[in-house]
């Protein structure tokens, strides 16, 4: 079990309007599930301006210690949409027009005045590319190796991440389960860290709560292996218990 | 205006229960809000899990390059809160009990069977830290340096950064406004661009949206001048009008 190999992804939310507290993102724990469904682990994620320098420092670090990268934000026609160029940059290569996306931007537009320069923007891709369909509006994602260039607006993400399943190579997915507990996690402490130790593979957190003037917190077991799963929960059943708490199962 | 001095601020969110997708942060969004009214900018944000060697790495790169670094999350009692050893261990000094958090956290829990052990843990911080009052629950924020390490979970990191409102050196805080209209980006790229270069120290944010069949977007105005943005809202809401299109005040 401990030497299975773990696939990690990384993502860069593009995006001045996340930055500035105006638009609250979705994206982060959209592909966290999805990821999670490949048997993928998210392993860090940055918010970063739009700027050239900010979103090349992003990806070329992260594309280089994780197996897929992905990004969301900035692949619209606006003169603030500077994704595409941008890793071009990072990966050293031009921006070509994409035949295919020229052809899917002008079936989309066809009654919708047609096809001009600037709709024509959308199917600017670093050279070597592939598209993501985009089945919600007319731009599509693209792929470059390891990268996954994804809109900003979450159903139109959610929309190309459907396209993506089931075709990225994966792990086993992390299995997890979650007992809640009407008990500060200050009296707890103690046996959480010995169920955690006490088996390989598996980790517990522990998320306290405030809820109508009562203190409680969630604890989340998180093991690759179900059986892992199975008895850290039933082990920490039994701990609580044995210490005066009444565990809740699916949590509170 | 162009040499005005700029104040930014980064943040780190630690949490592996953001990377799994089990919560959606409100932190980013928040502190965005917040860091604002202060005239200081959100600069960048790294999600990282609960690890040692992630934490280290985002906190000190990020406090280097900002006036202000927050962190969110891990400072709870339990195994998985790591911050305090992890970012002492990135600035490079002991991890001590702090006497005036002892104090506080024995009033805390005077009511709640005492101090013991695993709660006297939240009275740790890195060396030469001063303290945030915490005015919901028991744990204390922590000041090192231009690091401000605060609770994960939202209501309590509230708390915290009223306690710090206006305390904080800024800049003028960023002034925005608001155009909405019924029209896809695309058509109304050109304008936008030059709307934005037709004025120093401006930005124009487009964000397109999808609603019951209808394309619109709206089109967010900033600067640290309000003269600057009342003078570009005047000029864009022409230019949409003459352009065909009808600009709708406050947004769609």
């Amino acid at each position: 079990m401990s030497d299975e190999r773990i696939w990690t992804a990384a993502l860069v939310v593009i995006g001045d309007e996340i930055l500035s507290g105006r638009t609250q993102d979705r994206n982060v724990a959209q592909l966290a599930t999805w990821l999670n469904v490949q048997g993928i682990r998210l392993s860090e994620v940055r918010i970063v301006a739009d700027r050239t320098d900010a979103i090349v420092e992003a990806v070329n670090t992260l594309r280089a210690r994780n197996d897929y990268l992905f990004t969301t934000g900035g692949i619209g026609p606006t003169h603030d949409d500077i994704t595409v160029d941008a890793i071009a940059s990072a990966v050293g290569v031009d921006v070509v027009d994409h035949p295919e996306a020229l052809a899917v931007l002008g079936d989309y537009y066809a009654a919708k005045g047609g096809l001009n320069a600037v709709r024509a923007r959308m199917a600017r891709v670093p050279d070597g590319a592939s598209l993501i369909e985009n089945r919600v509006s007319g731009a599509p994602g693209i792929r470059w190796g390891n990268i996954f260039i994804m809109a900003g607006v979450p159903h139109i993400t959610a929309g190309m991440l459907d396209r993506l399943t089931g075709t990225l190579e994966g792990g086993r997915p992390v299995v997890s389960a979650t007992l809640g507990c009407w008990v500060a996690e200050s009296e707890v402490a103690d046996l959480l860290r010995q169920t955690e130790r006490s088996r390989t593979g598996l980790s517990i957190g522990s998320y306290p709560l405030f809820r109508e003037g009562r203190v409680g917190a969630n604890f989340v077991v998180r093991s690759s292996d179900q059986a892992v799963v199975d008895a850290a929960m039933a082990d920490l059943s039994t701990a609580l218990t044995m210490a005066g708490h009444q565990p809740i199962a699916g949590g509170i």
